[in-house]
């Protein structure tokens, strides 16, 4: 994402596109296969597919890629508000063990501040494909626009 | 890691050994790159080459690498004295962009409770091999014993 | 509240007025005014009246009662469905001044464990009595059943 | 405390007198008796004395003043080098219930930023007067300095 798309646009396919185009950019959310599903103004929705180099020991999904879901998600809902943000505070609950073939994190902002983005997001597993969602860990985030540091 | 390896011996090489090999079996520290530097009873160190996967869009270490780096020193350090140990809850500070060729996480247990383990640490990211360390975020996280659940 | 109301009643006014009956048993509840207005299981809406004593150095609610309103709502809510608990954790989002006469939260159990209930709050202030109100903090906090201790 | 007393003074008697006033200009902080220990730039020593409106229903410190004290004593550390600040965030784990006849937070500040300020505080208790101290709760703080709002 270059400074020139930010602050991004107001909604649409265009906003949608802004949100994949930085998510493209950072090599860790290609690494996970992180993909941008909807982007409205503060409201995300993130998915990545299972693989197994995602798994802890008991070959769940690793507390890490499940803070790392729920940082993402929260941080693109706070950038479709103020564009480029960086991550101060995030904290997540491990609700259940997140096992799944798909794990779909949805985030919104709660609160928009000129130097503090509020964001809070939810995670969910989906056993197989279609089937029935589960909650699998809930989170939130503080965000800073970086125009604001 | 199997149940046998559980309790986790008391201390010296042995419990080194124990938390390293709980390390080596989950797929997400492989593929990152975590090792285990130390670990005595309740105190665990732990670290993490810089990889280009591992960054976010501005090429920072990534803040879902930062909380998987705290939340699994935290977790071993918990395993050192409760062995098998799952993460109910973490939370992370990001002081400064995490930007090093290396970064170390230390871990300390601040209160071993049957149901609740209480921890916390501190991620220092290393510019270059050998210069000095430079904290860029802390965190804690609550660990619940496997066999309390 | 004695051992014998625990488990509370189901659901109805016998559950509300058992809530009111922990609310009454301790003491800085009642310093502090806290009422309940509402108790369903998984769910509580908790009120206090502004009262000079609850200020912070400017003037609005202290960071403290905040937290205080969140954290005992989020207990209550634990409470309609495991009977006594106890706070392990909790976290405050102060998102703007906290300014009113009044000031409600609602909290409910996100998810209902065996050794952990997860709760999640949200704090209103109205400005004057029957104004609209206005979210002003949010949090949420981790509750362990006594029984499960 | 007016704002010609911001930035605090650099240290010494002063910098504790001028944090004292700012307590005392609490009223929250008078009702609940909080005195400033110490004051040194970035740490703060704050103390409490138990008294019965303080309880919870079992009769142990009220979570919500064992927040208050973490708050207030880390948003005082943030003062001591920030001048005015209002807390953002902040989190609090309750590690053993908090029975004594005194309580001391002590606070410091870990990064002090333009726009955030994060601080950690521990909290102890001593049952007697000059008995040793048990550590009951651990909490952290981000407090955003009025200036940067």
């Amino acid at each position: 994402m270059t400074d020139a798309t930010i602050p991004p646009p107001a909604a649409g396919p265009a906003l949608l596109a802004a949100i994949q185009a930085v998510n493209a950019s950072a090599k860790f959310n290609r690494w996970a296969g992180f993909e941008v599903l909807s982007a409205s103004p503060g409201d995300v929705e993130l998915q990545m597919p299972w693989r197994e180099e995602a798994g802890q020991y008991s070959g769940f999904l690793h507390a890490g890629l499940i803070g790392a879901l729920i940082d993402t998600a929260c941080g693109f809902a706070a950038s479709t508000l103020a564009g480029r943000v960086l991550a101060s505070h995030f904290s997540v609950n491990c609700l259940r063990p997140a096992v799944g073939q798909r794990f779909v994190a949805r985030a919104r902002v709660v609160k928009a501040g000129r130097t503090q983005m509020f964001t809070s997001a939810e995670l969910f597993a989906e056993e197989e494909p279609g089937a029935a969602r589960k909650l699998v860990a809930t989170g939130d985030a503080i965000l800073v626009p970086v125009a604001a540091q």
